[in-house]
């Protein structure tokens, strides 16, 4: 893919550059700023460079496969979209598109609540797509309640409640634009009917108590398997399996709600030593390369999610912008795979990853 | 808060930005300079983003609690307002504008000896603000016990005796500047009374003798509780508690006396170790955040000090800036209880907070 | 050496800087560029300055010995020129001109399979050289066959076996350039007869499935000795070890292959550890400076490869260029062995090097 | 002091700045530049930095004593002026000028072999001044023992034998200028007798086989006692006290001789731990400030050796300019001894220096 003649965009980086070039910067403050000084946030990409790859020659690496077993299903790849808020900030297609990039390469995509496009709308729209849904839990129950049973009957296979959002970051980017002020638009309507009208206004009426209780309780009423997401820590990870949970998101919420918190990469190991044989975990946070995620997969992930390289993607090309990105990845996994000398995804184990000396 | 139209001031490195803009030099080198090649002075604020939080999820985060005991006493917050010298080189209502903006925000103002205010027309201008009293030891002791004796009759509540400066530290932007020829208006009359007119005088009157009996006999002599400020090693914090002291704030004075010393992140938990279940331990140096404030409680201070952040705010706009400062922090910290899934400022503790990967 | 009147050329470090700026882009891009994010590219270099050198004093330095034994044969001294492929993209007379440096100075030559130059050519025209000759692995063993049997025939004394290509890198630098598209003139007669014209075409060629049964058939059939390049584990130098080699390069073969892999200086003491009472073990990547040479003896590597600064004498000034590169390095190797206190090579050993506390 | 109306010099960096503008291109690099990489010649001064200071507070610090030990003679301070050579080229009244300020500050000057003064000439010259004899070793003994002889003569209270330079490090800065072609005046002229006139002459003339024999046929001849210059390690600390010498000096020859070798401040500990009970252990390299000697002596060393600091103030004012650098670095100490809690010298241990965590 390449732009107005320019050289064709070969790297996840690349398409960083262009994306933050072209899109308008009250989106730019919004998709890519963080919590505070953004430590966590660039750490969040540093880290999984401070890994470095110890591969294995002459193993015989001509054909790979990437699939990984997810919820207890072969998927044909660990990469996920990963749910973030409002995408027609970034192009008019929002959500709509994102389905159906993933639906081109087989990837799942998350559904946040904060979408631009209703989870009816969006099943309505790319039924074919493979799609999970994201929940903020609000204080309205009813609400809640309301969404959750929408995403089940409209065919969403798990639910992602997020746990890291009691309250919403500092996040400087935004307090200096004018991005709070946003009107947004397609949000679920059971979200609206909370009165909501702007960014700030949605993230108020997230329920800031909610506790390990309530998760066991969503998980004995839902019709779907539940993840909890933006656990950092070995002892939540082992509080998510006490309470039932199906699966665990290793996240710092994509660096945006306290800084100086670990990265995805250095929390994950403690968290697969808590829970990893009894739970799914996966991880998110500053995956830009193939070798991101082969070494997610090394130290014990299922799977990892993408968030703002999706929406680099989408601002730029819409679907053809987010199917590139993702294919761009799988190519890099694939040869990666290759290269490791681990051509199964399942060959990687964590004798094949160990702290950079460089780092 | 804005000035001049330019974007709001939504972080403390805002109001440090602006405020060293708009300083003039001579106040700027003295306020912001530190000691030799300011290695210090960086890392005392390096040092707080050199460690990592490990926060908790689904704890019930809805309503915080900043509270902290303090010489015995609950306080509803753990910030204080460190001393700092001359405050009308900054601005001209100096200490009293600070204490305006202590007092609106309930914090503790530590007033220096070194102050342009005397402690008695500071106390007769704001009577509303908590205040303790800095206290700089001099070689004519008759003196120093004039200045204790009008403290405590004017109604601070505590000694803040400072044993890290028995010389001045080599500050050269200081030297550079003409810092040294000002003269200083409003000390102390008991100081004026030694014959000093500019900070150089002042702190050559300043006893370098000083030892631990002599701080015994503060102590014994004294009708406030003491506590002793620059002590940086467990050695010395066990020689404060076997000589009676209340209090040990963990400091290396801003960075101005010897360069290379630890910073008080650094130097605080094995303080901390030695004798925080028998003293109040505080720390200062660098903190500019609410994740700062929330490592120094989590590594087992009571509460912290804050100095040029105060300054920055004080020069910008006086009263209403310093409170706009202290409102920040204290947000901040809010933010971070809540994020931290650590509601209560007693929740907090050494298993959330470890030396950052990044570090 | 001196160009255009400049001043001379005293470092690899210069004949680096003004060949980039000599070269055309294209052949630089390809020359110069290494996988991903160039981190191990980059690493490879900076791994060699993380060393300490702890010398010896006072032990007689007066005449030096920088020889070493390889493969059973003393060689007068430890650096060989690595194999780079396409060597016409940097100089009209190629591999010729590299082979005329390297019998000029009695350093040992590996020829490329990709080379612009073929193997019978090359051994006509500089029939004095001594020549290693690297191999890739074609799926087609029947021209494989025939390319061994030439090497053979025209007196090429060692095979190396490539084996860390199954597929090739991510040389984004490449992807970007046009260098895929070039034509490659003068490889080997059997290489061609797969039909291959470009860069590209010639590696789609390389068998991925190879395998260390593979490795030990060649073992068995070779009528010389075999190495195999491109191992960075204890866990592979032991399977070399298994299947008969006679030696293995510890490579990442340039930082062109798998970004963030392991540098030659820092997975080389694993591999020595291994097998290096048995096997001989050779190193190259980042190899310039004679303290880095000095490095790698002292970790017990029998002698190091170098292969990019090679390229950038032959573009500056053909063979000359090149004879002039290898005796500076050689120079810096006298030198170092003289102020380490080690005058022969075999003095050195591992209590002489030492993580840099700079590093 | 200050020149042409510019800020006064207020530390070392200063008349670094200043001297570099001032001086000619040649003469700078001869005198600031370092080998290779120059990565020694930086960590020479970094590695003072990495480490942390941990001071005592209310020791009594109102008088100090700087004074130390060596040979056996109480010297009223640590610091010594290093030998370097020719240093006329940084100002016509040379090591003349050097002396005079040695003489003003009671600071022991090493006279270099390789001075523009003859040790005779300085002798008459400033008989008042404390001197030390720097000596290389030719491979003509008779020249060498000649200039011993001399010395001893002369007043020159210990020989300093440099043991780091059997040959020249390979100095790019040299290289690329044409500073090996100056001619040098004023030498010993037993050493001109040798027929050398040039540095790279000068060079070429010393005994690259000297070894411990020697030095021990010295130590049994010398009417002088005799230090070993440049000893980086345990080991050849304990060969030097075997060898019946008086002192090391732990030293790499500020950076000149072979890139990446330790630093003096990372070299000390092991050299004192292995012989510093039973010989007078000095350190050079780097020594920038007032902490740096509190530093050395905190890690054992009774001294410290300054080299380029002299030369910056020789350069910019001749003696009035050496003994400025030597009062200001003198004050420094005064001020860290008060600021660390250890009023003599000798409070220095090891408990008061640790790595610091910003290294």
């Amino acid at each position: 893919m390449s732009f107005d003649g320019s050289p064709p965009l070969v790297s996840l980086a690349d398409y960083e550059r262009v994306a933050t070039e072209q899109l308008g910067e009250q989106a730019a403050s919004y998709i890519f700023g963080g919590a505070g000084e953004e430590i966590t946030l660039r750490d969040n990409v540093a880290a999984w460079r401070r890994l470095a790859l110890l591969p294995r020659m002459l193993v015989g690496a001509g054909r790979r496969d990437p699939s990984v077993e997810l919820l207890g299903v072969r998927r044909p790849h660990p990469v996920l979209i990963a749910p973030t808020a409002f995408q027609r900030l970034t192009h008019p297609e929002a959500e709509v598109a994102t389905a159906r990039a993933a639906a081109a390469t087989s990837t799942i995509m998350c559904l946040s609540t904060l979408a631009s496009t209703s989870p009816s709308a969006l099943a309505d729209a790319v039924p074919e797509a493979t799609r999970w849904f994201q929940l903020y839990v609000f204080a309205d129950r009813g609400v809640t309640r309301e969404v959750v049973a929408g995403a089940a009957e409209h065919g969403y296979e798990a639910l992602v409640v997020t746990v890291d959002r009691p309250v919403l970051g500092v996040r400087e980017r935004e307090l200096s634009s004018q991005v709070r002020s946003l009107t947004v638009e397609g949000v679920t309507d059971a979200f609206k009917s909370t009165g909501a009208a702007t960014p700030a206004d949605f993230t108020a009426v997230i329920d800031p108590d909610l506790n390990w209780s309530d998760i066991e309780r969503f998980v004995a009423e839902s019709p779907l398997p539940v993840l909890v997401k933006g656990v950092l820590t070995a002892g939540d990870a082992r509080l998510a399996l006490e309470h039932g949970v199906a699966g665990v998101i290793v996240s710092n919420h994509g660096g945006r709600q306290l800084d100086t918190v670990l990265s995805g990469a250095d929390a994950l190991p403690a968290v697969v030593d808590a829970v990893g044989d009894q739970l799914d975990v996966l991880v998110d946070g500053g995956i830009r390369r193939g070798t991101d995620v082969i070494k997610a997969l090394a130290l014990g992930a299922r799977a990892v999610l993408v968030g703002r390289p999706i929406l680099w993607g989408l601002g730029l090309a819409g679907a053809e912008g987010v199917q590139r990105v993702i294919e761009l990845l799988l190519a890099e996994v694939d040869n990666a795979l290759a290269l490791m000398g681990a051509p199964r995804a399942g060959d990687l184990d964590r004798t094949m990853v160990a702290r950079a000396p460089w780092g």
